[in-house]
């Protein structure tokens, strides 16, 4: 039998005790033995839930235990997590977490104790929650050199902007409504701002690169300047307007980032509606390949913690192998990034915007005050000293090819 | 250092090769060992190439060799395949595969071979190319129960039917044209009627039960028979055709099946377009995922082999865990399965199948001398029934939710 104690008996906690129950016959046959819940940490008493005798409020209980091998980390944010993790896999106790912030933080130091410990920190439920990500980049996309990587990875975002696209709505009006089904936060920032993404974005980069992309590194957009007219072109264009978070490697570098980008019907991402997510990711041998599904959700991010109790089961005693450094990746700065854009300026700048773009291709979405178009492939900061000469933009929004 | 043989040195094997070549910094980083392919078994010499010194005419002499641990058999077919595979398994030497048919009809046996002898039997290119499905299947989604598998499985017949979709064009000239470019062989049975992606949805079945699903009893329709007019009658109903291949779990039980269905814009699948494939996967916490990407092709399929080597190179002596038991899954009748199903008929049919069909949904594709429609969800006997009792239909397809 194999002890596992649930760090954080909230929506993802409760959901990873829940997948071990439901699935317990299966789970038991691929983890080689049987799992046992035998803690749950959480500050709150649960009086009446099935597990009730099991929660406890002092995490040495569960350190000191020598029967518990495996901890889901399932509390989010820096601290307490970040101690407990470190404490656990000190004491050789592997850890499964869903914990992004902490992962994007500290994930090659927390890799590094696990590996001097013989134990493992498995994360595969922090990036785009049930979707199997992690895993596929570690142990399937082994004989490729992997040079992009580009993910609708958060679901509020996309939840919002799949609406504003089907319904012609604002973003404010779809905030609202999302905040009141429960699908945004009351305080949205750390979605509709791309922080989330971001974080996410960086874990994929580092796997990709094998070092250490700090996420502080990487420009970030999010899609609160997106408007209802701006969707009204994206459809004259045959495109949509998504969150992507995306890392390339180039000839002139590296460079990660997160932004709203026009994208076009053709483009597998362009089906990725709702609340699902999914990556996208180039290989030099494979070429392109998508991973989709449920990107947040109590059950999914919770099987995804489960299947790394699973693997933490396996390979008791044996780190796994996972390439990600300490080293951090220096990132290309988002100013030499080249890529079209797409302006809409008031329509006395028409003239202007034609004399300094030189090559565009105007988009009518009907707005007899306005001007639109997209430009050639350049630079963003030849983009922004353009833009800038001519007085500004309405708003602009990155082409993807 | 890791010796490799490689079994056949066509299309997949001298990209397995290239594959090994290309990448060897980040594979031999990743396999914690310098991979080196000693020997190529073929019936030809391939004088001027590189590799022409390594290639040899006698499996013995690769059997016998106590420094290859790892055989790449990209042969195809059942002989000598087979007996190859098997006796190397025996030796504790692992092999790695692309051959679906091979696998198909002995996996069950050769995995049992692999266990015994302490090495093992991998084939995530046996299914997809290069989408890692057979790895994300055995290690990612181990946390769920899976109760339904629908893929779009080869490449030939989904270029096919791409082109019908977007040119209008008839399935005779299509194909004719795909020969002429390489995508479809001068024989293109195995791929137009259905066997190839039959044998992929055998492996997938049984992985995902756990024991043998035997390829000859899935029911299999081919794509010889859709026309020019069934896709408009398609892009009426706001969908399109695509040859599924499908494995469900059921209230009735499970069946397995490979037909052309028309499934709506809406789904995942319907984006999957030209020779690329994908897999849908629903589990029972997870709901839907799916994995996406080129399904043949010389280096995505030879990405795959490697992968698989890899995985072997650091599990050396140790047999990685796969289910699939030999005993047999007994599939139901397709006859007892229930669906709706999109009906053309003769315009002079029209009252007699209104009385049969009582409850339809007319489609007009502008066709005065047919009527067509759609039935309510009945089972296939009840459907062959109905048809029957009016004298049959130009044509019918299976109409996916």
């Amino acid at each position: 039998m194999i002890h596992v104690a649930v760090l954080g008996y909230g929506t993802v906690g409760s959901g990873v005790v829940e997948v071990i129950e439901t699935n317990k016959t299966d789970i038991n046959k691929k983890s080689g033995a049987e799992l046992n819940v035998k803690y749950i940490l959480d500050l709150r008493d649960f009086p009446g839930d099935p597990y009730e005798n099991k929660v406890v409020h002092d995490f040495n209980i569960i350190l000191e235990d020598p029967e518990v091998s495996i901890i889901c980390e399932t509390m989010g944010g820096n601290e307490p997590a970040y101690t407990f993790s470190k404490k656990a896999l000190m004491a050789g106790k592997s850890v499964c977490t869903s914990n992004k912030e902490l992962v994007a933080n500290h994930g090659p130091e927390l890799l590094q104790i696990a590996r001097e410990n013989n134990c493992n920190y498995l994360f595969e439920a922090s990036v785009g929650g049930g979707i199997p990500i992690i895993r596929p980049l570690n142990y399937s996309l082994t004989a490729e050199k992997i040079d992009a990587i580009t993910g609708i990875l958060n679901g509020t975002t996309n939840y919002i902007l799949t609406k504003m696209d089907k319904e012609g709505a604002d973003f404010e009006d779809v905030l609202k409504e999302a905040q009141e089904k429960g699908y945004a936060e009351r305080n949205p920032e750390a979605d509709v701002e791309g922080y989330d993404a971001c974080r996410k974005i960086a874990i994929l980069s580092s796997l990709m690169t094998g070092k250490n992309v700090k996420f502080e590194d990487i420009y970030t957009e999010g899609i609160t300047k997106i408007t209802a007219a701006d969707f009204l072109y994206a459809k004259k264009m045959n495109r949509s307007v998504k969150l992507l978070a995306m890392s390339k490697e180039t000839e002139d570098g590296f460079f990660a980032m997160v932004a709203p980008f026009m994208i076009p019907t053709e483009h597998p991402l362009y089906s990725v509606n709702d609340v699902f997510n999914a990556v996208f990711v180039h290989g030099n041998m494979l070429g392109d390949s998508m991973y989709y599904g449920r990107g947040a959700g109590k059950l999914p991010t919770a099987s995804a913690v489960v299947s790394d109790v699973v693997d933490c089961a396996r390979h008791q005693g044996k780190t796994i192998m996972c390439f990600w450094d300490a080293e951090n990746v220096s990132l290309m700065d988002v100013a030499d990034t080249k890529r079209r854009f797409f302006v809409r300026v008031s329509a006395d700048k028409k003239e202007a915007a034609i004399a300094a773009f030189a090559s565009i291709a105007e988009v009518n979405a009907g707005f007899a005050d306005e001007f639109a178009f997209v430009t050639d492939v350049m630079s963003e900061k030849e983009f922004n000293d353009k833009i800038a000469s001519i007085g500004g933009a309405i708003n602009r929004i990155r082409v993807e090819a």
